[in-house]
C-alpha cells in the first residue's frame, strides 16, 4: 500500500471543522468522499490537527493509505476535480509507510488576523476578526514574547478537550500591523483546545490596557482560565504550516 | 430634502450585480430595502456604475434623497445593522443637492487580480481569476501603457450595451506582480460594457505571446472586437475608487 501525503488549503467558513461528524459538512468528510470517488476504496484520512468550525488552513497536512494505481503526484488534480472549490489540494506525494500526519508533527504555525478599524470589511469578512476599539500594538508585541518557552498553559485552554497534559512549548509569537490589519502568528510544538484564540484574546486585553504587557507570565503561572482573555472568533484563524 | 452620499464596499459573489431586477438579489435592492427600514421612505438609490454579477467594490459611490431626521453621518451604522455582512457602508455624508453619483463622476479606477499559479486558491477564490499558464509580466507592462489616452474603444466592449459613443480616455494602466498575484489597475474617465475585463483578456494574450505587446494600438485602431482578448471572469474585478 502507498501512503499519500496531502497538503491542503481550505476556507472553513461553510464547514463544521475538520473532523467527520454524522450529517455535518466537514473538511475530512468532503475529502474522504473525493478520495473514494477517485480510488473506489474507503479510506481513513488522518489530519495533522482538528480545526474548529470556521477556522481556515493554508498548509494543513493529511495522509491516507491506498492500493490505487493513480500516481501519487496526480492525486492533486484528480481530487481537485471532485472537491468543492473551498477545499484545494495544493500538493500530493508518496511518503514512507510510517508517516502519520498527526503523530509525526513536530510543530505548527497558526496566524490570526484582526481588522482593527471603525468599519467592518465586506470583502475579507470571512478571514479577519473585526475589532473596532483602538489597540496598543507596541504593548501587544512586548506581551507576545512572554509566551515563548515551555510552560503549563492550563489557563489557555477551553474545558472539555480530551488532550492529556497542558505543558506545551511556544517557539515564537509575532505581532505585526500593516494598515488596519494586525497579524499574530504563533509557532509551537502543539496547542491545547482553543489555545491560539485565547492567546489572541489575552493580547487584545493587553492592547486595550486591561492587562499589563508584563503580566502574561503571571497569568501563565497562575493557571487560572479567568485571568486570560476571551476565546476570539474562529474566522480570523488560519493554520499556516505544519513541521515534521 | 437631504442628499446623502454613501461609500460602499461589497462582495459581489452572491449578487446579480448592482442594478435592481425583479426577483433577483442585487446590491441596489438590498440597500434600498435597508434604507427603507431606516427611513420608512421609499427611495431611488443612484449608483456610480452598474457592476455585473460577481464583480466587487471597495469605493463604490451611491446617493439618495431623504426627509429622514437621521443625522447624515449616522446612516453608516444604521444601515450596516440592517445590511447583510457582504455589503458594508464605509461612510455616509450629506452632499449638495446637485450631487449625482453617476452623472458627476469624473473617473474611476478598477483593479483586476489574477492568481497566476499551478494550483487554485480556496481562501481567495472569490476575488481572483485563477490562470495557470505562465504569463510574461514584462510584456504585459509594456502593452498596458498603450491603452493610455483618448481612443475609440469599440473593440473593447461587449455588444448589447446601451451606452452612447465608444470614445473614452484612459488615464493609466498598471500591471504589478507580487508572488503569484498579478494586479492590473485601470483608471479612466468612463468604461464601456465589460471594457476592463476585455482589456485584461487582451493583456493575458500578450502575456501568453499570442498578441505582440506593441500591437495594442493597432487593435484599438481597427475597432474589431475579434482582435481583442476574451472577457475574463467577473470575480477578479473590483471597483476601487470613483473620482468627482
Amino acid at each position: 500500500m502507498k501512503n499519500i501525503k496531502l497538503t491542503l488549503e481550505y476556507d472553513g467558513t461553510n464547514y463544521y471543522g475538520w473532523q467527520k461528524q454524522n450529517g455535518m459538512k466537514t473538511i475530512q468528510g468532503e475529502l474522504e468522499e473525493a478520495i473514494f470517488n477517485v480510488t473506489k476504496e474507503k479510506c481513513d484520512l488522518t489530519g495533522s490537527s482538528r480545526t474548529d468550525a470556521g477556522v481556515h488552513a493554508k498548509g494543513f497536512i493529511a495522509n491516507f493509505k491506498t492500493n490505487s494505481k493513480v500516481p501519487p503526484n496526480k492525486f492533486r488534480e484528480a481530487l481537485n476535480v471532485k472537491l468543492p472549490n473551498d477545499i484545494v489540494v495544493v500538493k500530493s506525494e508518496e511518503v514512507e509507510e510510517s508517516f502519520h500526519a498527526r503523530y509525526c508533527a513536530k510543530g505548527k504555525t497558526y496566524e490570526y488576523s484582526i481588522l482593527n478599524s471603525d468599519v467592518p470589511s465586506a470583502l475579507i469578512r470571512n478571514t479577519v476578526y473585526h475589532y473596532k476599539y483602538n489597540l496598543d500594538v507596541e504593548a501587544m508585541k512586548i506581551a507576545a514574547k512572554q509566551f515563548i518557552g515551555t510552560h503549563d498553559f492550563a489557563a489557555f485552554k477551553t474545558q472539555g478537550s480530551s488532550v492529556k497534559g497542558t505543558i506545551r512549548t511556544i517557539f515564537d509569537v509575532n505581532v505585526e500591523k500593516n494598515d488596519e490589519i494586525i497579524k499574530i502568528s504563533v509557532k509551537g510544538d502543539g496547542f491545547l483546545y482553543n489555545m491560539v484564540r485565547i492567546i489572541v484574546g489575552t493580547l487584545i486585553n493587553v492592547g486595550r490596557g486591561k492587562t499589563d504587557a508584563t503580566d502574561i507570565i503571571n497569568i501563565i503561572n497562575k493557571k487560572d482560565r479567568t485571568l486570560a482573555g476571551d476565546c476570539v472568533p474562529p474566522n480570523g484563524l488560519i493554520l499556516k504550516e505544519v513541521y515534521y
